[in-house]
């Protein structure tokens, strides 16, 4: 039988799960992934993903993969999925790849958002998908700090300490490049959006938490440089609350 | 002591709550209330709401009442009471009332707003506030149809078979004034919004399982008039999901 390679792109809500990777204690994107695959294929797959995002963090477009003898064209799969997925997980495409396609080892650049809600009374309806921050911040500062750390850097500072649940074939270096590293003030919301080669564990939340510390003016803006230099988790921030993340998406 | 009668604006995620009032077997909206308003002023006290809202539906402006021998002054009730509210419920506005003042009794019209998602595939950040009805309707003819019910009428055949669930004090009659009903397309999805006198049980969702029926082309939006005039629930459709409706505001 034939082995065909599946990519998947997801939204989901990440309120009500443990995070991306499957787990003993409780639903876990993945996991509910998983089971639906197994629905529809008959077949026993785990999927992997570009990454693993935290208990609480959402997915606007995180790429999954599988293979499959099941000969249900990709096309089809969108649906068939979403017949038997929960409502707060969502397939928004499917296509067939080369068996070489791998969603983390092949991924060049991802892009993650962070919400801040600034207003004094958060609406129930974005109180999920934000972190509520209604103290003065000077969000000149934050911007320029959240420029500083473009580029290639060691970002052990911003890492967690646990980083050690690399997998056997991560790279062990904490070593990532940057690309782009902004915020914005939107309606009642700060956002960061940051897009770069790969992310340690906690790394867009520690660099938020320490963005935060940054509009306090607990720090300045050119702190951020010798933090990085610091390569000590001890040097940087508070990590800021998963559900204001979002995996925006992942380029191949 | 004296005491004063405090009236609450209210926004809520329904989605977690087994509606506005109070139960044995969950969470509710007037429940939970209830208990943040022990918490701030050690009162004992249920909060009476301008009508109860089913389990699942939202409100953007519900209003309820309380009486209160506390001092705390009505401006800083927002902050106290949203401090130990879940964030699903926030307090938007409190101000001092006349006694006379009455949530459902001194409300002079209601507006509800209905959501309906018709694109193919609904994001997970939107599932828990529309109904996803992707399949084809024709959307002319619903908006005909909705305007047909403004005027005073006798809304029977839209109304809960259990609308004896009346309180003592209701009126017994199911005549209610429409000022307005109204539906457009916006984004994605089919709005539908209707401001009235007053609305008995499961009546905005009856209405919308009708309008279902006349973009089906099941019936002809002049249907509506038949449906009126048969003055039972049989000759209506069916009930809409509970999650695409919104409480939207009060007047008084």
């Amino acid at each position: 039988m034939l082995l065909r390679h599946i990519k998947l792109i997801l939204s989901y809500d990440g309120t009500d799960f443990l995070g991306w990777q499957v787990q003993p204690t409780g639903p876990t994107i993945q996991g509910v992934l998983a089971t639906a695959i197994g629905r529809i294929t008959g077949e026993n797959v785990l999927p992997q993903g570009s990454g693993r995002t935290d208990a609480g963090v959402h997915a606007l477009g995180q790429v999954a993969s599988f293979a499959t003898t099941s000969p249900i064209p990709a096309s089809n799969l969108v649906d068939a999925l979403n017949d038997v997925l929960p409502v707060a997980i969502r397939v928004l495409a499917a296509s067939e790849v080369p068996a070489e396609f791998h969603p983390r080892k092949s991924a060049r650049a991802k892009t993650y958002r962070y919400r801040i809600f600034r207003g004094g009374i958060c609406s129930p309806f974005l109180a999920r998908y934000v972190w509520h921050y209604p103290y003065p911040l000077n969000e000149e500062a934050i911007c320029c700090a959240a420029g500083r750390v473009v580029g290639k850097h060691d970002f052990t500072s911003f890492a967690a300490v646990d980083s050690e649940r690399k997998q056997s074939d991560e790279p062990r270096s904490n070593v990532r490049t940057i690309f782009s590293s902004q915020c914005w003030h939107q309606e009642d919301e700060l956002v960061y959006e940051v897009c770069g080669s790969g992310f340690l564990h906690h790394m867009v939340r520690n660099l938020v938490g320490t963005f935060i510390l940054v509009g306090k003016e607990t720090l300045k803006p050119q702190d951020i440089g010798r933090i990085l230099e610091a390569r000590n988790r001890s040097a940087s921030g508070a990590t800021a609350p998963a559900q204001g993340l979002f995996l925006v998406n992942v380029e191949y």
